[in-house]
């Protein structure tokens, strides 16, 4: 009976529940394998002491949001923080969609601007990347302008394929467009080639970044949206006003002091990737991609025997249904972490000849 | 330009920006005045350095789920965490509710029901209380039945009014309207008479709860949800999958291991209450509304110049627009805080009788 209260669109519609992952080597998540050393932990620790618990948050985030902005070199005042990225795709969502206006993704590309479209009640138009996972960018623009979506998503670099868009080209999609495009930058810090400052030249621009690949703060939920003053304006109509808890801010400040500890460790995870994509090459049944990422997109015949394979030696990679059927995604980790990886696939591949 | 791309319904609505509060003596925000003892803030920190802040959050948060469900004795299945009830207020509305649908609030009761269902595209019915705060529930009803909202949203205690609606009032709203009820809890700890184990009985009943007030952690961000099973279900679909940073659900549990210290709190709240409440008597221009709550709602004729002269002074309280211009709200606080608050008060009147 209560159920003639639901929504009839959300019928089908099946929530993301998360499942706990015990592993010991976790290579699925594309987090940071780096975390806070320990004088940044001991700084975090103390000032955690100092915050009030029992006080709400500063909702300004005035601190935050300033180092934030230096950071990433553009005003404090175009710097939304939000309790991870996936918060403000779903503001920009609620914000700025009505029911049964549209939404443009790309095909792969990260599932939530899909997951919180759908729940808002607009509709999704994938468009499918060829099968090398480049961008025709030119028909990309008329399969836009024929549809007419509000909003635009896309993930540059690209998670789960690791690759990349240029810059003159996402420059002709925002010029050519009479949409919002929001580009997700969840990765740049490992390819170095951010489009932010051009949210002072095209005000249908929203660039989103997140504390949890570079920065290493996954556990924190930290993410940032930058755009000019007018899209600002109206995608705050969505914003819960005491959205980032005191602690996350708190830390995320502690780390944001320190930009050049930043910097090594975004050189070390580069470094560890170049590593396994590498070293993946000595597997003569794995194709790999080229990635400008923490991660390496692999294809091979038989991924969920092999899935299994790692995941009964304690370590966990990511593997997908659908379109990506095939295919998994694997983070980079420690050296440690990535030499059992590459030993495991050693002797999977051995038990398999010797089949 | 870009403009053409807004919403038309969200034309005038107005973003709800937070404001620094930096006044020494906060009375404004029913906070718990009570921060972590040392012991308990020592536990906190020794757990918060072993989690990896580089890891995504557990999404499941069994633990923090386990010992919440614990403390208000239902299932473990039947409670949902979010980032402070407010996020939970706007995933049940965004689950729920599709555009124009309605839901139905009080007047006055908590305003960010009315945020979140009008950024939803919903329609927003109040119902006034009367001039004593008071409902008349057949009439409610009644109104409930005419006007068909899919969700009817209510404090009990009030929040601002710091009035209840007794429970069974509450179970005939509950039996006689085809709505689904959602009863927010915020303050009930101060009350002592929750609606919770219902859930099990009706199955269009939703109890909101926080660890703003009673457990003094408004910094950390954490509500709670509860629900029968099959609600649970299709609220779940509007929830982000890791909504709950790792350190505000460490920091949670460390909270709700020890029922004894909380429970001790919440009667230090309430005598703090009872001292202002008790003292406010002694001010004859001052009107206070009795209180179930941790803060005391008064009526003053000119409040806005009281409210001026107590921030001189370094203190905060609330008042408001609208239809409780010339009312205001003011949380207890410490014996010192209320005593300063009180003395205060002394030397306005004072002072506006020297006039």
């Amino acid at each position: 009976m209560i159920n003639n209260l639901f929504r009839e669109d959300l019928k089908e519609f099946k929530a993301y529940v998360p499942v706990l992952n015990d592993k010991k080597v976790i290579l699925n998540a594309n987090e940071s394998f780096l975390n806070l050393s320990d004088n940044l932990m001991d700084e975090a620790l103390d000032r955690i002491k100092d915050a009030s618990f029992n006080r709400y948050p500063d909702g300004c985030l005035d601190n935050l949001t300033k180092l934030y902005s230096d950071f990433v070199k553009v005003s404090k005042n175009n710097v939304m923080v939000g309790n991870g990225s996936d918060e403000l795709i779903s503001i920009i969502i609620y914000a700025l969609l009505n029911e049964n206006d549209s939404i443009v993704t790309l095909s792969p590309d990260f599932s939530m601007y899909k997951n919180y479209a759908l729940v808002k009640g607009a509709k999704v138009l994938e468009y499918k990347l060829d099968y090398k996972f480049n961008l025709d960018m030119d028909r990309f623009i008329e399969f836009i302008n024929e549809n007419k979506p509000k909003l635009v998503f896309l993930s540059n670099p690209n998670n789960p394929t690791g690759n990349i868009i240029e810059e003159n080209q996402l420059i002709k999609l925002i010029e050519k467009v009479n949409s919002i495009v929001v580009i997700d930058e969840a990765y740049v810090e490992f390819y170095g080639k951010s489009i932010i400052e051009k949210i002072y030249e095209y005000d249908n621009l929203i660039v989103l970044r997140t504390s949890s690949k570079a920065l290493g703060l996954a556990g924190l939920r930290l993410g940032f949206l930058i755009t000019g003053d007018i899209l600002y304006k109206e995608v705050l109509k969505a914003k819960p006003p005491y959205n980032v808890n005191k602690i996350s801010s708190t830390v995320g400040e502690v780390v944001l002091e320190n930009p050049e500890i930043i910097k090594d460790n975004i050189n070390k995870i580069i470094e560890s990737k170049l590593y396994i994509e590498n070293n993946f090459k000595n597997f003569p049944k794995i194709k790999s991609y080229k990635s400008y990422t923490n991660f390496v997109l692999i294809k091979y015949e038989h991924i969920e025997a092999l899935y299994k394979y790692l995941s009964e030696r304690d370590i966990s990679i990511r593997i997908f249904n659908g379109e990506l059927q095939g295919f998994a995604r694997i983070s980079s980790g420690t050296l440690e972490e990535n030499n059992m990886l590459l030993k495991t696939l050693k002797s999977y591949f051995k038990e398999m000849d010797n089949d």
